[in-house]
């Protein structure tokens, strides 16, 4: 199973190269960043309106749809999907609340 | 590098049990559903900003902590990882556009 | 021009007891509160991309369609538009970052 | 109470000018327009949660302070509230399924 996202993810790399008109991740390629950084954006709502209805099966629908949209958006940027779980490693073992300490402050 | 997302998701679901004050993620399960759920729309706009202002460190750093927080809403809703990337799974090889107009609509 | 909101909101209100084929708002109504939440969610966020292009025209017509659905919003939860002037009228005088300390933290 | 919103944007314009360490307005204006779009998103989010949680006292607050940040928001744009009045205005009298229609798509 763990193959699943670095199957999709050669996928959407390959479907760069496609028409528009003929595959919905080309589109957005074409679309662009704020197309596809919005979609991403969609996509986490729908998550957190089908997690406050405590609709499971809506719920995994809509956090597939938010993995997929936010590898779309890493594709577009130039950043592997290992780049993201290398930084997740280099936190494990870090206490959360330590981490969070850690973070820059706004 | 696969193997980080099962770690993490066995660190999270560890971490139900600590108290609140020690960690991070029980913290966030003491605060429920919808504090996670604000958490990670918080994240996904995080992440939405650095992707526009083309910050791809911070990009990174946005990606991995939407991912995180992804974990816990999964975890606090009984959804096992394995089951978002089954459904993802499922969707491989529905072109994009097949695909997005069978969804529903509204 | 400060009229334009009470008509917005009369327009709303009357527009409950339309048929939804023939009027936006009536749709929105029938399709119930989480559809009209995430809504509000996706101007939100077609807003602040917007802002992030520094797209003046974009961001002026984004922002009327977030108060345009944040007044369906309120009108679905039988809040008026008075009610969030007067909280916000309340807050006049408080200093910004005495408000901000008094919110409950999470 | 229709004059609020407008005292509430001459305030914000006022404190462009302060200091930031004794407003919360100015410290936004000074950590400039991906803070306040990320602000305005955290808003969105919450309000969300609240109106899903059927929570009308906290929807309330929320929906002002999305209003709120909003201004800030335009300010920093230089964009004035009455301009956002105006694209309203002219969308009254518009069919929301008509006005839906001509917007562009994507």
């Amino acid at each position: 199973m763990t193959d699943v996202l670095a199957r999709i993810e050669a996928t959407i790399a390959a479907r760069r190269e496609a028409t528009a008109d003929k595959s919905y991740v080309a589109s957005l390629f074409a679309k662009g960043r704020p197309v596809i950084a919005r979609k991403l954006g969609e996509e986490a709502i729908e998550l957190i309106v089908a997690s406050l209805a405590q609709d499971h099966d809506a719920m995994t629908g809509e956090a597939a749809d938010l993995v997929f949209h936010l590898m779309v958006l890493l594709a577009d940027a130039g950043i592997a999907w290992d780049e993201v779980l290398a930084r997740l490693q280099a936190r494990e073992g870090t206490s959360g609340h330590a981490e969070k300490a850690a973070r820059p402050q706004d």
